[in-house]
Protein backbone atom coordinates (compact mmCIF):
# COMPACT_ATOMS: atom_id res chain seq x y z
CA UNK A 1 0.00 0.00 0.00
CA UNK A 2 2.80 2.09 0.85
CA UNK A 3 4.51 2.31 -2.76
CA UNK A 4 1.39 2.74 -4.33
CA UNK A 5 0.51 5.98 -2.00
CA UNK A 6 3.68 7.52 -2.22
CA UNK A 7 3.18 7.00 -6.30
CA UNK A 8 0.10 8.78 -5.83
CA UNK A 9 0.91 11.44 -4.11
CA UNK A 10 3.57 12.77 -6.69
CA UNK A 11 0.03 14.40 -8.13
CA UNK A 12 -0.89 16.52 -5.41
CA UNK A 13 -4.21 17.13 -6.37
CA UNK A 14 -5.32 13.64 -6.33
CA UNK A 15 -5.71 14.74 -2.49
CA UNK A 16 -8.53 16.81 -3.39
CA UNK A 17 -10.29 14.67 -5.78
CA UNK A 18 -9.34 16.92 -8.96
CA UNK A 19 -10.62 19.56 -7.32
CA UNK A 20 -8.24 22.73 -6.48
CA UNK A 21 -8.04 23.73 -3.05
CA UNK A 22 -7.48 27.68 -1.86
CA UNK A 23 -4.12 28.83 -1.06
CA UNK A 24 -3.87 30.91 1.97
CA UNK A 25 -0.22 32.96 2.75
CA UNK A 26 -0.25 32.69 6.39
CA UNK A 27 2.12 34.16 8.84
CA UNK A 28 1.42 37.69 8.26
CA UNK A 29 0.54 37.33 11.14
CA UNK A 30 0.13 33.67 12.55
CA UNK A 31 -3.17 34.72 14.26
CA UNK A 32 -4.62 36.00 12.28
CA UNK A 33 -4.36 33.46 9.73
CA UNK A 34 -5.71 31.10 12.39
CA UNK A 35 -8.54 33.58 12.88
CA UNK A 36 -8.95 33.74 9.11
CA UNK A 37 -9.40 29.70 8.96
CA UNK A 38 -12.29 29.81 11.73
CA UNK A 39 -13.69 32.31 9.97
CA UNK A 40 -14.06 30.49 6.71
CA UNK A 41 -15.10 27.41 8.75
CA UNK A 42 -17.61 28.80 10.59
CA UNK A 43 -19.29 31.00 7.21
CA UNK A 44 -18.65 27.84 5.12
CA UNK A 45 -21.94 26.45 7.44
CA UNK A 46 -21.09 22.89 6.46
CA UNK A 47 -22.57 20.15 8.09
CA UNK A 48 -19.76 17.65 7.85
CA UNK A 49 -15.84 17.40 7.70
CA UNK A 50 -16.10 16.58 4.28
CA UNK A 51 -17.94 19.63 2.87
CA UNK A 52 -15.75 22.21 4.33
CA UNK A 53 -13.40 24.27 1.68
CA UNK A 54 -10.08 21.94 1.07
CA UNK A 55 -7.09 24.18 1.51
CA UNK A 56 -3.03 24.43 1.47
CA UNK A 57 -1.70 27.19 4.09
CA UNK A 58 1.95 28.32 3.46
CA UNK A 59 2.95 29.98 6.74
CA UNK A 60 6.60 30.33 6.21
CA UNK A 61 6.48 33.83 8.38
CA UNK A 62 10.13 35.01 7.76
CA UNK A 63 8.54 37.47 5.49
CA UNK A 64 10.28 41.08 6.04
CA UNK A 65 8.33 43.51 8.04
CA UNK A 66 5.62 45.26 5.69
CA UNK A 67 5.60 48.55 7.53
CA UNK A 68 9.35 49.27 7.56
CA UNK A 69 9.87 48.40 3.90
CA UNK A 70 7.36 50.65 2.67
CA UNK A 71 8.76 53.20 5.35
CA UNK A 72 12.08 53.03 3.15
CA UNK A 73 10.73 52.53 0.10
CA UNK A 74 11.80 48.38 -0.32
CA UNK A 75 9.53 45.55 -2.20
CA UNK A 76 11.87 42.88 -0.49
CA UNK A 77 8.28 41.41 1.40
CA UNK A 78 6.70 41.62 -2.39
CA UNK A 79 9.53 38.93 -3.54
CA UNK A 80 8.78 36.63 -0.54
CA UNK A 81 5.26 36.87 -0.98
CA UNK A 82 5.31 35.47 -4.68
CA UNK A 83 7.85 33.19 -4.12
CA UNK A 84 4.76 31.77 -1.17
CA UNK A 85 2.15 32.32 -4.12
CA UNK A 86 4.13 30.90 -6.46
CA UNK A 87 4.80 27.63 -4.38
CA UNK A 88 0.89 27.72 -3.71
CA UNK A 89 -0.05 27.94 -7.42
CA UNK A 90 2.71 25.35 -8.25
CA UNK A 91 0.80 23.03 -5.85
CA UNK A 92 -2.47 23.35 -7.84
CA UNK A 93 -4.30 26.01 -5.58
CA UNK A 94 -6.95 27.16 -8.09
CA UNK A 95 -7.09 30.27 -6.36
CA UNK A 96 -5.31 32.61 -3.71
CA UNK A 97 -5.87 34.47 -0.34
CA UNK A 98 -3.21 36.97 1.76
CA UNK A 99 -5.03 37.06 5.52
CA UNK A 100 -3.02 40.51 5.51
CA UNK A 101 -3.95 44.33 4.68
CA UNK A 102 -0.79 45.70 4.32
CA UNK A 103 0.45 42.88 1.72
CA UNK A 104 -2.35 44.49 -0.25
CA UNK A 105 -0.17 47.31 -0.92
CA UNK A 106 1.51 44.96 -3.44
CA UNK A 107 -2.43 43.44 -4.52
CA UNK A 108 -1.56 44.85 -8.60
CA UNK A 109 2.15 43.57 -8.77
CA UNK A 110 0.81 40.12 -7.11
CA UNK A 111 -1.93 39.72 -9.40
CA UNK A 112 0.14 40.29 -12.54
CA UNK A 113 3.08 37.69 -11.81
CA UNK A 114 -0.15 34.91 -10.90
CA UNK A 115 -1.87 32.48 -13.20
CA UNK A 116 -4.71 32.09 -10.92
CA UNK A 117 -6.98 34.57 -8.83
CA UNK A 118 -5.99 36.84 -6.03
CA UNK A 119 -8.88 37.03 -3.74
CA UNK A 120 -8.17 40.84 -3.30
CA UNK A 121 -9.58 41.47 0.84
CA UNK A 122 -9.17 45.19 -0.07
CA UNK A 123 -10.30 45.32 -3.58
CA UNK A 124 -14.11 43.35 -2.01
CA UNK A 125 -13.87 45.68 0.92
CA UNK A 126 -14.18 48.33 -0.59
CA UNK A 127 -17.16 47.08 -3.02
CA UNK A 128 -18.97 45.41 -0.11
CA UNK A 129 -18.72 48.88 1.80
CA UNK A 130 -19.90 50.91 -2.00
CA UNK A 131 -22.92 48.68 -2.33
CA UNK A 132 -24.41 48.52 1.15
CA UNK A 133 -23.76 52.39 0.54
CA UNK A 134 -26.23 52.81 -2.58
CA UNK A 135 -26.13 56.62 -4.33
CA UNK A 136 -24.51 57.63 -0.89
CA UNK A 137 -21.26 55.98 -1.27
CA UNK A 138 -19.28 59.40 -2.21
CA UNK A 139 -20.69 60.92 1.23
CA UNK A 140 -19.73 58.13 3.53
CA UNK A 141 -17.50 59.00 6.39
CA UNK A 142 -15.04 56.29 6.17
CA UNK A 143 -12.22 55.26 8.62
CA UNK A 144 -9.84 52.95 8.63
CA UNK A 145 -7.15 51.52 11.52
CA UNK A 146 -4.38 49.75 10.17
CA UNK A 147 -1.01 49.61 9.79
CA UNK A 148 1.07 53.14 9.54
CA UNK A 149 2.02 51.78 6.15
CA UNK A 150 -1.66 50.70 5.42
CA UNK A 151 -2.71 54.30 6.39
CA UNK A 152 0.14 56.61 4.89
CA UNK A 153 -1.01 54.89 1.09
CA UNK A 154 -4.65 54.94 1.36
CA UNK A 155 -4.91 51.46 1.64
CA UNK A 156 -8.54 52.11 2.64
CA UNK A 157 -9.03 55.90 1.97
CA UNK A 158 -12.53 56.95 0.83
CA UNK A 159 -13.44 59.64 -1.73
CA UNK A 160 -14.84 61.77 1.04
CA UNK A 161 -13.79 65.58 0.30
CA UNK A 162 -15.57 66.59 3.23
CA UNK A 163 -13.72 67.91 6.79
CA UNK A 164 -13.65 65.42 9.45
CA UNK A 165 -13.21 68.48 12.00
CA UNK A 166 -11.42 69.80 14.64
CA UNK A 167 -11.81 66.29 16.86
CA UNK A 168 -10.40 64.51 14.38
CA UNK A 169 -7.51 66.27 13.51
CA UNK A 170 -6.57 66.67 17.35
CA UNK A 171 -7.29 62.63 17.63
CA UNK A 172 -6.07 61.41 14.23
CA UNK A 173 -2.11 61.16 15.63
CA UNK A 174 -3.82 59.27 18.70
CA UNK A 175 -6.01 57.03 16.71
CA UNK A 176 -2.85 55.77 15.10
CA UNK A 177 -0.69 55.47 18.03
CA UNK A 178 -3.16 53.57 19.43
CA UNK A 179 -3.82 51.24 16.36
CA UNK A 180 -0.10 50.54 15.88
CA UNK A 181 0.36 49.25 19.64
CA UNK A 182 -2.84 46.98 19.48
CA UNK A 183 -1.60 45.57 16.26
CA UNK A 184 1.80 44.89 18.00
CA UNK A 185 0.22 43.44 21.49
CA UNK A 186 -1.88 40.92 18.97
CA UNK A 187 1.79 40.11 17.48
CA UNK A 188 2.78 39.18 21.09
CA UNK A 189 0.06 37.50 21.94
CA UNK A 190 -1.58 39.87 24.24
CA UNK A 191 -5.28 39.40 23.61
CA UNK A 192 -7.23 40.78 26.21
CA UNK A 193 -5.08 43.99 26.57
CA UNK A 194 -5.46 44.30 22.52
CA UNK A 195 -9.33 43.47 22.99
CA UNK A 196 -10.33 46.07 25.36
CA UNK A 197 -7.72 48.53 24.04
CA UNK A 198 -9.74 48.17 20.40
CA UNK A 199 -13.13 48.50 22.02
CA UNK A 200 -12.21 51.46 23.55
CA UNK A 201 -10.41 52.70 20.44
CA UNK A 202 -13.67 52.14 18.76
CA UNK A 203 -15.81 54.22 21.11
CA UNK A 204 -13.63 57.48 21.18
CA UNK A 205 -14.20 57.26 17.00
CA UNK A 206 -17.55 57.14 17.28
CA UNK A 207 -17.95 60.10 19.48
CA UNK A 208 -16.30 62.01 16.99
CA UNK A 209 -18.54 61.06 14.28
CA UNK A 210 -17.73 58.03 11.26
CA UNK A 211 -20.34 56.39 9.60
CA UNK A 212 -17.97 53.37 9.33
CA UNK A 213 -14.57 52.05 10.73
CA UNK A 214 -12.34 49.39 8.68
CA UNK A 215 -10.94 47.05 10.78
CA UNK A 216 -7.81 47.49 8.07
CA UNK A 217 -5.34 44.98 9.38
CA UNK A 218 -6.00 41.40 9.97
CA UNK A 219 -5.14 41.22 13.50
CA UNK A 220 -7.45 43.50 14.58
CA UNK A 221 -10.16 41.05 13.30
CA UNK A 222 -8.24 38.14 14.96
CA UNK A 223 -8.99 40.21 18.64
CA UNK A 224 -12.07 42.08 17.63
CA UNK A 225 -14.46 38.94 18.83
CA UNK A 226 -18.22 40.84 18.72
CA UNK A 227 -17.30 43.92 18.40
CA UNK A 228 -17.70 43.37 14.51
CA UNK A 229 -20.92 42.20 15.01
CA UNK A 230 -21.98 46.22 15.21
CA UNK A 231 -23.25 47.50 11.86
CA UNK A 232 -20.56 50.51 11.52
CA UNK A 233 -17.95 48.24 11.93
CA UNK A 234 -16.41 46.51 8.77
CA UNK A 235 -14.34 43.31 8.76
CA UNK A 236 -11.93 43.06 5.99
CA UNK A 237 -10.95 39.00 6.82
CA UNK A 238 -15.16 38.15 6.93
CA UNK A 239 -15.73 39.32 3.59
CA UNK A 240 -12.51 37.66 2.07
CA UNK A 241 -14.21 34.63 3.78
CA UNK A 242 -17.26 35.13 2.29
CA UNK A 243 -15.66 35.46 -1.18
CA UNK A 244 -13.55 32.24 -0.62
CA UNK A 245 -16.84 30.57 -0.21
CA UNK A 246 -18.58 32.21 -3.26
CA UNK A 247 -14.79 31.43 -5.01
CA UNK A 248 -15.28 27.55 -3.95
CA UNK A 249 -18.77 27.59 -4.83
CA UNK A 250 -18.65 29.01 -8.23
CA UNK A 251 -15.34 27.76 -9.31
CA UNK A 252 -13.02 25.73 -7.07
CA UNK A 253 -15.36 23.01 -6.68
CA UNK A 254 -16.09 22.30 -10.30
CA UNK A 255 -13.61 19.45 -11.50
CA UNK A 256 -11.27 21.15 -14.41
CA UNK A 257 -12.94 19.80 -17.24
CA UNK A 258 -15.91 21.09 -16.09
CA UNK A 259 -14.17 24.38 -15.38
CA UNK A 260 -12.79 24.49 -18.81
CA UNK A 261 -15.84 23.85 -20.67
CA UNK A 262 -17.49 26.51 -18.54
CA UNK A 263 -14.64 29.09 -18.78
CA UNK A 264 -15.05 28.88 -22.61
CA UNK A 265 -18.80 30.25 -22.66
CA UNK A 266 -18.48 33.00 -20.52
CA UNK A 267 -15.95 35.63 -19.72
CA UNK A 268 -15.10 35.24 -15.98
CA UNK B 1 12.38 39.08 -10.78
CA UNK B 2 9.32 36.44 -11.49
CA UNK B 3 11.46 34.18 -13.82
CA UNK B 4 14.44 34.12 -10.95
CA UNK B 5 11.34 33.76 -8.37
CA UNK B 6 10.13 31.06 -10.05
CA UNK B 7 13.29 29.08 -9.39
CA UNK B 8 13.58 29.84 -6.14
CA UNK B 9 10.74 27.98 -5.68
CA UNK B 10 11.22 24.90 -7.15
CA UNK B 11 13.18 24.35 -3.88
CA UNK B 12 10.53 24.15 -1.38
CA UNK B 13 12.99 24.65 1.48
CA UNK B 14 13.76 28.02 0.40
CA UNK B 15 10.75 29.86 1.56
CA UNK B 16 11.50 28.53 5.00
CA UNK B 17 15.18 29.87 4.86
CA UNK B 18 16.74 26.35 5.07
CA UNK B 19 14.16 25.45 8.01
CA UNK B 20 11.84 22.46 8.09
CA UNK B 21 8.72 23.16 9.08
CA UNK B 22 6.04 21.13 10.41
CA UNK B 23 3.04 19.87 8.79
CA UNK B 24 -0.27 19.77 9.95
CA UNK B 25 -3.32 17.66 8.47
CA UNK B 26 -6.48 19.38 8.75
CA UNK B 27 -9.85 19.30 7.90
CA UNK B 28 -10.64 16.55 10.75
CA UNK B 29 -12.47 18.70 11.22
CA UNK B 30 -11.46 22.34 10.15
CA UNK B 31 -12.29 24.48 13.21
CA UNK B 32 -10.26 21.87 14.96
CA UNK B 33 -7.42 22.90 12.47
CA UNK B 34 -7.87 26.48 13.13
CA UNK B 35 -8.23 26.26 16.94
CA UNK B 36 -4.72 24.18 17.20
CA UNK B 37 -3.13 26.80 14.68
CA UNK B 38 -4.09 29.75 16.66
CA UNK B 39 -3.20 27.75 20.17
CA UNK B 40 -0.22 27.12 18.40
CA UNK B 41 0.60 31.13 17.78
CA UNK B 42 -0.29 31.84 21.16
CA UNK B 43 1.68 29.10 22.82
CA UNK B 44 4.55 30.27 20.56
CA UNK B 45 4.79 33.22 22.83
CA UNK B 46 6.76 34.84 20.00
CA UNK B 47 6.87 38.93 19.56
CA UNK B 48 7.09 39.31 15.98
CA UNK B 49 5.38 37.57 13.03
CA UNK B 50 9.17 36.39 12.29
CA UNK B 51 9.25 34.47 14.87
CA UNK B 52 6.44 32.31 14.91
CA UNK B 53 6.37 28.27 13.69
CA UNK B 54 6.45 27.74 10.02
CA UNK B 55 4.09 25.40 8.84
CA UNK B 56 2.01 24.12 6.25
CA UNK B 57 -1.24 22.95 6.88
CA UNK B 58 -2.91 20.35 4.12
CA UNK B 59 -7.02 20.63 4.89
CA UNK B 60 -7.96 18.15 2.11
CA UNK B 61 -11.18 17.17 4.41
CA UNK B 62 -12.71 14.71 2.04
CA UNK B 63 -11.19 12.11 4.22
CA UNK B 64 -13.91 9.18 5.08
CA UNK B 65 -15.58 9.43 8.36
CA UNK B 66 -13.14 7.93 10.84
CA UNK B 67 -15.42 6.58 13.38
CA UNK B 68 -18.01 4.93 10.65
CA UNK B 69 -15.09 3.39 9.38
CA UNK B 70 -13.53 1.96 12.17
CA UNK B 71 -17.04 0.55 13.24
CA UNK B 72 -17.55 -1.38 9.89
CA UNK B 73 -13.70 -2.30 10.50
CA UNK B 74 -12.17 -0.08 7.37
CA UNK B 75 -9.52 1.41 7.30
CA UNK B 76 -10.18 3.61 4.13
CA UNK B 77 -9.31 7.02 6.09
CA UNK B 78 -6.20 5.28 7.15
CA UNK B 79 -5.31 5.06 3.44
CA UNK B 80 -5.84 8.99 3.10
CA UNK B 81 -4.53 9.98 6.09
CA UNK B 82 -1.45 8.41 4.61
CA UNK B 83 -1.45 10.20 1.39
CA UNK B 84 -1.45 13.28 3.30
CA UNK B 85 1.24 12.94 5.70
CA UNK B 86 3.56 11.74 2.83
CA UNK B 87 2.75 14.58 0.67
CA UNK B 88 3.61 16.84 3.72
CA UNK B 89 6.73 15.02 4.44
CA UNK B 90 7.78 15.54 0.34
CA UNK B 91 7.30 18.79 0.33
CA UNK B 92 10.01 19.08 3.50
CA UNK B 93 7.97 19.10 6.55
CA UNK B 94 10.63 18.13 9.57
CA UNK B 95 7.44 16.72 11.66
CA UNK B 96 3.83 16.00 11.21
CA UNK B 97 1.08 17.11 13.62
CA UNK B 98 -2.32 15.31 13.35
CA UNK B 99 -4.76 17.43 15.69
CA UNK B 100 -7.57 14.99 15.84
CA UNK B 101 -7.54 12.38 18.12
CA UNK B 102 -9.41 9.65 16.33
CA UNK B 103 -7.01 9.40 13.56
CA UNK B 104 -4.64 8.55 16.17
CA UNK B 105 -6.12 5.16 16.36
CA UNK B 106 -3.90 4.35 13.47
CA UNK B 107 -0.87 6.08 15.28
CA UNK B 108 1.34 3.70 15.00
CA UNK B 109 0.35 2.64 11.19
CA UNK B 110 1.21 6.50 10.40
CA UNK B 111 4.54 6.31 12.22
CA UNK B 112 5.74 3.16 10.93
CA UNK B 113 5.24 4.44 7.21
CA UNK B 114 6.64 7.78 7.81
CA UNK B 115 10.36 8.96 7.45
CA UNK B 116 9.59 11.49 9.39
CA UNK B 117 8.15 11.79 13.06
CA UNK B 118 4.75 11.64 13.72
CA UNK B 119 4.08 14.10 16.85
CA UNK B 120 1.52 11.47 18.34
CA UNK B 121 -1.21 13.29 20.31
CA UNK B 122 -1.93 10.41 22.18
CA UNK B 123 0.81 9.36 23.29
CA UNK B 124 2.33 12.67 24.66
CA UNK B 125 -1.13 13.70 26.16
CA UNK B 126 -1.02 9.91 27.81
CA UNK B 127 2.12 10.91 29.20
CA UNK B 128 1.92 14.77 30.79
CA UNK B 129 -1.08 12.90 32.86
CA UNK B 130 1.06 10.16 33.68
CA UNK B 131 3.87 12.83 35.14
CA UNK B 132 1.55 15.05 36.09
CA UNK B 133 0.04 12.16 38.70
CA UNK B 134 4.01 10.61 39.56
CA UNK B 135 3.17 7.48 41.62
CA UNK B 136 -0.41 7.95 41.93
CA UNK B 137 -1.22 7.67 38.44
CA UNK B 138 -2.34 3.77 38.12
CA UNK B 139 -4.92 5.05 40.92
CA UNK B 140 -6.09 8.02 38.89
CA UNK B 141 -10.08 8.14 37.84
CA UNK B 142 -9.60 9.50 34.88
CA UNK B 143 -12.59 9.80 31.68
CA UNK B 144 -11.82 11.00 28.34
CA UNK B 145 -14.90 12.33 25.96
CA UNK B 146 -14.77 11.74 22.35
CA UNK B 147 -16.22 9.77 19.40
CA UNK B 148 -17.85 6.44 19.80
CA UNK B 149 -14.47 5.09 18.21
CA UNK B 150 -11.95 6.74 20.18
CA UNK B 151 -14.08 5.25 23.46
CA UNK B 152 -14.69 1.90 21.62
CA UNK B 153 -11.20 1.48 21.70
CA UNK B 154 -9.84 2.47 24.52
CA UNK B 155 -8.00 5.30 23.00
CA UNK B 156 -7.37 7.32 26.02
CA UNK B 157 -8.64 4.34 28.72
CA UNK B 158 -6.49 4.29 31.80
CA UNK B 159 -5.64 1.30 33.63
CA UNK B 160 -7.61 2.11 36.66
CA UNK B 161 -8.54 -1.31 37.52
CA UNK B 162 -11.42 -0.01 40.57
CA UNK B 163 -15.32 0.79 40.13
CA UNK B 164 -16.56 3.47 38.68
CA UNK B 165 -19.56 3.17 40.64
CA UNK B 166 -23.60 2.79 39.86
CA UNK B 167 -23.76 6.25 39.17
CA UNK B 168 -21.13 6.01 35.99
CA UNK B 169 -22.62 3.01 35.21
CA UNK B 170 -26.30 4.92 34.62
CA UNK B 171 -25.19 7.76 33.00
CA UNK B 172 -22.30 6.22 31.00
CA UNK B 173 -24.82 5.87 27.89
CA UNK B 174 -25.80 9.51 28.25
CA UNK B 175 -22.32 10.96 28.36
CA UNK B 176 -21.33 9.41 25.18
CA UNK B 177 -24.62 10.54 23.34
CA UNK B 178 -23.87 13.81 24.74
CA UNK B 179 -20.56 13.61 23.83
CA UNK B 180 -21.13 12.69 20.33
CA UNK B 181 -23.99 15.24 19.93
CA UNK B 182 -21.89 18.01 21.28
CA UNK B 183 -18.83 17.05 18.44
CA UNK B 184 -21.49 16.70 15.58
CA UNK B 185 -22.93 20.40 16.42
CA UNK B 186 -18.97 21.28 16.39
CA UNK B 187 -18.57 20.25 13.13
CA UNK B 188 -22.22 21.88 11.84
CA UNK B 189 -20.70 24.96 13.23
CA UNK B 190 -23.59 25.21 16.06
CA UNK B 191 -20.66 26.34 18.32
CA UNK B 192 -22.66 28.22 21.54
CA UNK B 193 -24.92 25.55 21.87
CA UNK B 194 -21.82 22.84 21.85
CA UNK B 195 -20.25 25.43 24.56
CA UNK B 196 -22.75 25.43 27.12
CA UNK B 197 -23.58 21.51 26.27
CA UNK B 198 -19.99 20.88 27.10
CA UNK B 199 -19.74 22.93 30.08
CA UNK B 200 -23.17 21.34 31.27
CA UNK B 201 -21.23 17.63 30.62
CA UNK B 202 -18.36 18.75 32.66
CA UNK B 203 -20.40 19.51 35.54
CA UNK B 204 -22.60 16.44 35.65
CA UNK B 205 -19.37 14.30 35.12
CA UNK B 206 -17.78 16.21 37.83
CA UNK B 207 -20.63 15.07 40.42
CA UNK B 208 -20.07 11.15 39.65
CA UNK B 209 -16.55 11.93 41.28
CA UNK B 210 -13.62 11.81 38.33
CA UNK B 211 -10.10 13.22 38.96
CA UNK B 212 -9.35 14.35 35.13
CA UNK B 213 -11.88 14.44 31.96
CA UNK B 214 -9.55 14.33 29.03
CA UNK B 215 -11.17 16.39 25.87
CA UNK B 216 -10.03 13.18 23.89
CA UNK B 217 -11.87 14.90 20.39
CA UNK B 218 -10.58 18.18 19.19
CA UNK B 219 -14.06 19.58 17.80
CA UNK B 220 -14.42 19.58 21.51
CA UNK B 221 -11.06 21.44 22.17
CA UNK B 222 -12.20 23.43 19.62
CA UNK B 223 -14.98 25.03 21.52
CA UNK B 224 -13.89 24.64 25.34
CA UNK B 225 -13.07 28.17 25.83
CA UNK B 226 -12.08 28.93 29.49
CA UNK B 227 -13.57 25.23 30.93
CA UNK B 228 -10.00 23.93 29.97
CA UNK B 229 -8.67 26.52 32.40
CA UNK B 230 -9.57 24.29 35.46
CA UNK B 231 -7.31 21.52 36.78
CA UNK B 232 -9.06 18.36 36.09
CA UNK B 233 -9.55 19.04 32.39
CA UNK B 234 -6.82 17.91 30.21
CA UNK B 235 -6.78 19.22 26.96
CA UNK B 236 -4.90 17.07 24.09
CA UNK B 237 -4.64 20.23 21.59
CA UNK B 238 -2.75 22.44 24.16
CA UNK B 239 -0.39 19.83 24.80
CA UNK B 240 0.19 18.66 20.74
CA UNK B 241 1.08 22.72 20.82
CA UNK B 242 3.52 22.46 23.25
CA UNK B 243 5.13 19.69 22.17
CA UNK B 244 4.97 20.96 18.64
CA UNK B 245 6.82 23.99 20.02
CA UNK B 246 9.61 22.19 21.54
CA UNK B 247 9.86 19.86 18.69
CA UNK B 248 10.60 23.32 16.94
CA UNK B 249 13.11 24.85 19.37
CA UNK B 250 14.95 21.96 19.78
CA UNK B 251 15.45 20.12 16.28
CA UNK B 252 13.05 21.80 13.52
CA UNK B 253 14.53 25.18 13.52
CA UNK B 254 18.28 24.15 13.61
CA UNK B 255 19.76 24.48 9.58
CA UNK B 256 19.99 20.85 8.36
CA UNK B 257 23.94 20.83 8.35
CA UNK B 258 23.45 22.09 12.46
CA UNK B 259 20.83 18.77 13.03
CA UNK B 260 23.11 16.04 11.17
CA UNK B 261 26.10 17.26 13.30
CA UNK B 262 24.16 16.91 16.09
CA UNK B 263 22.48 13.77 15.86
CA UNK B 264 25.80 12.60 15.26
CA UNK B 265 26.64 12.79 18.75
CA UNK B 266 23.31 12.01 20.84
CA UNK B 267 20.50 9.40 20.19
CA UNK B 268 17.61 11.56 19.14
Amino acid sequence: MINDIRQLTSKPLGLFGGQKPLGVVGGMGSFATAKFLEVLARKSRAERDQDHIPFICLSAPNIADRSKAIAIGSDAPLRQILERTYWLEKTGCGAIAIPCNTAHLWANEIKGALSVKLIDMVEITRKAIESSCGSEARNLRSISLGTSASIRNGLYAWPYDGDFGNEYRRNSHHIQHTATKIIDAVKSGNMAYAHNALAALIQSIRSIGFDTIVLGCSELSAICGDLSNDADIIDPIDILADACIDWWATEGRSPPDISAARSQGEKR
